[in-house]
């Protein structure tokens, strides 16, 4: 729906996880009963669950729990563990900042180069493990670290930035061919944020195996403050469902996976996401808050210590059970912030659906929240 | 309305009850020349009132003492009273849990077995008062249990769930046939919740005298967050009395009684849940505050101790008045919490309204409300 | 707009005082060059200002202070000044009551009965002063004490209720005969609360000079909450307005007075009240502010005091300025609460308009406020 | 889009800029590689930014700074630096003032005569420094001291007020004719504010070389409480810039710039400005908030001491960093209040664009900003 803004702009009215809600339909059915499972292309998983590369989400020990217990831990080839040999005190050290000084230390904690040999060795430790690897470049170092992530042995390639577009334009330095890399890439290649049908569109085109949909929606961020962007999850993942539908069409057939990445702090945003037509989700704040979480009740993203103009916060996020009960509970709380899978199990079985892509074409209704 | 979320998605605008209100007619009425009375098969009750089948609203002795202020309490079947062949102190323990640990000691206290002899034993001392008599069973135990239940008497049986459906799917269990098993009851059955046209209108079609809309919308409830599930109740109530209305239609006159049952916590939503079409109200919060409730100022339902995903709190609701103020006033306060009655009397003889199958077809605005 | 709530429901969106604003033109003025006067009858007023009969904001001696400063005190006939001999005690007492036991005792000083040579002494102080004389009844006295009123020697009569129509139906009383009783009065009659276009025009068909717009949308008002009704202003005003306009045309030429009365907290207010085609405003809260209003400092309705079923509070005003500054400033403070003729004249001034007759056709807009 | 708000009245939906957002295209560039320069008239500004005539924000010091660091310090010539021959202290006194009695004795302190012979020094001062000088009137004191104004030198002459129209009716005073004023003139002159495309177009029709935009929208300005107008800045930003273009057409190519004034708390707001169609912001609060502001901490217009109606409040705004920081980082906060321009860079860069005239052009959304 276009709605004019004044008389010389219009703009169109988009919603939020927080708009919407999912409704049962006629026919219920037994959580049991309900799959969750979802594969991309070789590789499956039990659960529609990526954890977000960031260094309160993984280190390489959760990302090898995460991978036993059925989803996929993403580490961040540009955080801590790749810039110094010990993270852990610093990861204590950050946890235990005052508010006031807490940008700024953490700008001086993440100036340390990255050495690409810890890039290997913790790539090592996961694949070791035996469960799937996977690691994230930011765009801007993608073409320097590559052959180092692909020599280390990664399963999937994540490029991961508050906007990546298929066309990069600069004056300075050459950019990123997006579609040559990954076609010369013998590694499937998950790539994003992006927020609208047409970039989305665009990244598909590129080759990517995935898209992630979001533009900096999480608790940790303040884009919409800084930047004046924003992109509510809901209409996001539906635009770019959109898109891979209609990509799929154009393609004769290639299904390119869509993955909310962004403002699914509860099982019920989750449950959200797939109803708008997401594959799967990568979740920050919510695993966050494991208790085995390296954050240890603390948050934060790259844009937290951005150098020049940080767009997000470190926030404490407190710790809620263990990861494995924060996944498959039993859940200690009733807020929706454990027991995530049980939660989206007994939510597709109440309304009477048994697998994921059937979800997606569940019926949702536009309900604001308005916080009673 | 039909909204464009994104490309792939559409949905339903929806309302709550805090999104209406009723406005007056060109005509006014004395309070007491209003009728609030309601009758359901062979049962006529004074007040469209029924007490929520939950712990800490109905016990055998507050279902007699509604019952003789000219309701319908509905006892629990499945809750502390058949568990324990002395509850109140649990009751009591329950009370006085610290906040971080409640959930987790509800869930062990309902661990306890049904008593099968206690159910019967609970009907039996109601029926002895005279007044009707009403026990809930879930549909997970209605198969197991109903026939301790008919043998022991009720005048209504009441199958409750947060989501009960005409067909369940299961492939361990066999499920309930509702239509089977309600057509084979000598007794009525009120049967819900259900919050959409459709799945209440299949509930219609098994032979049920009631059903119960509503999905968690109560104050005791986290169903939001935990499931991405919402039905705004004055939608539900409305689609539901639509059903009602169609089956009419196709039953060839057949009357299926409304019960809106959740987000009622003031008497002004129980005047906005008749004006939307519904026959009667089931209420949880708004007795759970009487002075002589079970819950000694507490409310919880039965989402608050599942045992793997509670979808609920046990909350903290105050004391206003006695049972009997809280229905007939006088009301010692101006929020809406006491003499519900003379609320709803009020409200329909203001705005010019005799009888509540009437005040049905009142005129409402809507005008959401923001708490200013 | 009708908008579908359910499938059996539709209700028309309405608009409050705080959705709306009003909007500059291509020209403005000085302040001064405004007009705020009006008339009624034979009555001309400075400023369209109707104090509120309420006990916290008319005495007889604020009345003439009011007529004084230009506007119209309306004193309530049902209130303190009518019950006791000397009212100071209680109104002292009123205002000292702790929280929770407010309404108990106000219930009980409110019991006292209503003596007429009371009535007939308050009336005849006000009149001694010169100023225009106006007392309130609530439709259920009027036949009672109308007698007593009119011998006193009143200049306007005000029979005041939160819904009042043309046409109250009983079982038990004879009631009021609007239409002949106004017949037969020679004195003219404001009448009201009416919130809607029909209501409204039944009492404009009755010969009422004036219509007094609104049901308890005040700060000490809990309607909404107590019996669902809710009558947002800026559309209460604008239909009642279309009613007058209307009524105009089928009477050949007979102007009713609209009179907003309610949720008029601050200056922009009513500038919105005018701005939807009021003619003038009645203030309760917004007088009960200072500092020589008999309030103290508190505010109260006879809602909040009614026997059965109070739907008000005693609320804390604070006391901001002397009545005179209220109205006509210097203000102290910057929140529209003082200098309300003066924020008015220079509303219009900088919209560019000279009288009160042509601010009715002031170009608006509608902007939520949501408190950011 | 027209809403019926009731039988006699319709308005139109208008928004904030909370209310929109900007959303990314299908290209990325690089922060360094975009233009954020504009001109007006004669002069070339590297940023578009204008610093607000207000006491808190410029002095002749900061006016000098500001042009230094590539924007333009406009001097309130009626603040206490042309009253006062040394307005420190009382700067120092305002800032230190207790809560009840700030606006009282500003009342005072600007009761004080404004001197011809200090608004040629300070003017002086500011050329001295070879910035471009600029100084602000209201339209009431403009015929009295534009002499003063232009012999001290300015190169552009503002004229600014809560609502300046091109047409002021006055019956006591001969009003400032703005057309042969403008016509006359030497010195371009920035006229404001205006809110609406009618009274923007007349504005542009004086010959003004640009238009402010906005009434009161400032964290500073209580307009909407006291005088009921409201003119939320992206309607109002997007109906001049449609005035802008309409202007443009009727007068051959004369190009009128569009600068936003009020409401630009963050540089997500300034963002927005510029998407809904402004060629520059005009900033009070984030600019209030640098260390080296005059106002230390503390921010105020002159409408916060009126000497009848007061219509803003002095309010603490805290101190981020240097108003270097403020405007180009590093930033030591995440909530858009520093790094104004890095911020504005990034956006422009992360949407795809590469200069402010094309950024007008980007594609905006609605989603109502709700707090969560």
């Amino acid at each position: 729906m276009e709605i004019e803004i004044g008389r010389s702009k219009r703009g169109r009215r988009v919603y939020a996880f927080d708009d919407i809600a999912v409704v049962p339909s006629r026919r219920t059915r037994d959580p049991q009963d309900v799959s969750v499972s979802w594969s991309i292309d070789a590789y499956h998983f039990d659960i529609p669950v990526l954890a977000a590369p960031m260094d309160s989400v993984v280190s390489p020990q959760t990302a090898i729990m995460i991978g036993q217990l059925g989803g996929l831990g993403v580490l961040d080839l540009e955080g801590l563990w790749t810039r110094y040999e010990d993270p852990e005190p610093l990861l204590a050290e950050i946890r235990e900042l005052p508010e006031g000084r807490a940008t700024e230390r953490m700008q001086q904690i993440y100036a340390e180069p990255i050495k690409p040999e810890l890039v290997a060795a913790r790539l090592a430790e996961i694949r070791a493990s035996g469960v799937t690897v996977a690691g994230a470049l930011s765009p801007q170092r993608t073409q320097e670290l590559y052959e180092t992530v692909v020599a280390a042995g990664v399963d999937l390639f994540v490029i991961r930035g508050t906007t990546v577009s298929a066309e990069h334009v600069s004056k300075t330095v050459e950019p990123l061919n997006l579609k040559k890399f990954i076609y010369e890439l013998d590694v499937p290649v998950i790539v994003g944020g992006a927020a609208t049908y047409t970039a989305a569109l665009h990244l598909m085109r590129t080759g990517a195996a995935g898209v992630l949909v979001g533009f900096g929606g999480g608790a940790a961020s303040t884009t919409r403050a800084t930047l004046g962007i924003h992109a509510p999850m809901a209409t996001a993942v539906a635009d770019v469902a959109g898109a891979r539908r209609d990509y799929m069409d154009e393609s004769g057939g290639r299904y390119v996976h869509v993955i909310a990445d962004g403002g699914l702090g509860t099982s019920g945003d989750i449950v959200k996401a797939i109803s708008m037509g997401a594959d799967a989700v990568m979740l920050g704040t919510a695993l966050a808050r494991a208790s085995d979480a390296p954050g240890g009740g603390w948050h934060w993203g790259p844009e937290a210590h951005h150098s020049q103009l940080p767009r997000g916060n470190r926030v404490h996020v407190g710790q809620v059970a263990s990861l494995e009960q924060v996944l498959y509970g039993p859940s200690p709380v009733a807020d929706g912030t454990a027991n995530l899978i049980g939660a989206l199990r007994r939510s597709m079985a109440t309304t009477g659906y048994s697998d994921l892509k059937e979800f997606q074409r569940i019926e949702v209704v536009v309900a604001p929240y308005l916080g009673h």
